[in-house]
């Protein structure tokens, strides 16, 4: 929990616009929606802007997925991330259109803002453009924007061309200059967790003369790391540069990093002189 | 909940042996962890014995896994239907056996039997037969079933070949004969809701000489049902048999069956001279 609220700041001050809590990486489906509640809970009585936070509420079924929505509404989240009902595979938009709608109906809230998450390398089940437009069109002040994790630069330039104003977000950092230059909000990256700093001086700069060379560059690190399981080398990235080995852990069904792995790993980063410091400021926060 | 609670004592009156109940067709993973414990309760409150009870326990979760089947094992049911965590594709055997033995030792209790629920369509994450060899040689107490909706008999084959003694359960009743003349222990179907009867009548006599014709019966009917979408066809044809339009009721994203077929699928029964009558006598119980 501590270790969590340390992270979470140390994230905002590297210059994180956001926090996707609960998210694929954050291995937010492997709790219990009281246990996402509650560490929730801590994290905005710790202090984190509960405005900079986005949590997840990814759940089969629309009563949990509405009681995590209502939850970070109430507590003046920015927004939430929203996976489709993932459990049931051969469903029609019709069905996720209903799901969603149900779950903004029994919210009942003006202040929840829905970001869908579109993942379907994992969720299998997808937010396709027809859906997202008759979402938008139902409730344009509830759903905003979305979360682009298929991995495909077409699906995310589709997007952006069909949908100006509705908040893009890439889920790979490699896709950053592009997103931007076709008007999108940014990235919601996995890697960001270890390389914050870096997105976001692309971020700030993608106009400038060197953003091609800014985005090659995290590109080459969101690369590298993603070459492995990405949840469990991410966090052994972490445990190593933080000389944590707790953050090494992960939940069942996933698996640590494997030992005999983390030397080439970290060779790797060093040809790119990638580290990552934890600085004692955010620490003692 | 009064429907719910008479279709499962009218489901036991016509010969099923138990009910896995919140399963696939049940829609259990769209229903919070709570509300399958509430429904569970009132079932056993209404005089439904537990030990005829399977609940299922899905869930990506293993914290929610370990509530729902402490819960179950406490009152007494029969067993527990477990998928794997199924967020999650790019999983191995290590994590989702390390899954299941994180719940055994969660639940902590010598009643929980465990029926690992092979639901490959439709979970994705699959029991193989390595992990369940590596569960039953960890857990044999536990651990002392499957139920097998793979949908492919060479599946089924091998389990009753590669572990015996170990409780098969094929998904689907047209594979009942072959699994009982295989050593296996009967079948849990999503039909089994419109079709216990005949389907216990091929159980108690497959010995028999007219074995072959009951299980061609049962056959047919259960292909007729199934090249409709299963869930929503079910729940229809148990609204028309039973006057009670609210039985076509789904939860998102499921939708109800289409009314432009229901003429047809009715017509096909008819032509079977199928028909489902709910007795009175299980609806004043």
């Amino acid at each position: 929990m501590e270790r969590f609220i340390s992270f979470c700041k140390w994230l905002l001050d590297q210059g994180a616009d956001g926090l996707a809590v609960f998210g694929t990486t954050s291995e937010g489906n492997s709790m219990s929606p009281d246990e996402r509640i509650e560490l929730l809970d801590t994290l905005i009585a710790a202090g984190v802007p509960p405005e900079k936070l986005m949590p997840g509420t990814g759940a089969c079924a629309l009563t949990d997925s509405a009681k995590l929505a209502a939850h970070a509404a109430g507590k003046g989240c920015g927004g939430v991330l929203m996976l489709p009902p993932f459990y049931y595979k051969d469903v029609n938009d019709e069905g996720i259109f209903a799901f969603v709608s149900e779950v903004i109906q029994r919210v009942g809230s003006g202040d929840l803002r829905i970001y869908l998450y579109h993942i379907p390398p994992i969720a299998q089940v997808s937010f396709n453009p027809d859906l997202i437009e008759r979402l938008i069109n139902a409730y344009a002040k509830t759903v905003v924007g979305i979360k682009d994790s298929s991995g495909k630069w077409a699906n995310t330039e589709m997007l952006l061309k069909q949908f100006p104003g509705f908040g893009v977000f890439v889920g790979s950092e490699s896709f950053l200059l592009d997103t931007l230059r076709g008007g999108g909000s940014g990235c919601i990256s996995a890697t960001a967790n270890v390389n914050a700093a870096a997105i976001k001086n692309l971020f700030l700069n993608w106009r400038s003369a060197g953003a091609e060379d800014l985005q090659q560059q995290i590109a080459r690190i969101r690369k590298t790391i993603e070459a492995y399981p990405l949840i469990a080398s991410l966090k052994f990235t972490i445990a190593h540069f933080f000389n944590d080995p707790a953050w090494r852990q992960v939940r069942p069904p996933l698996r640590m990093f494997p030992e005999q792995q983390q030397q080439k790993l970290l060779a790797e980063l060093a040809q790119l002189n990638f580290s990552v410091s934890f600085s004692s400021s955010s620490m003692d926060r």
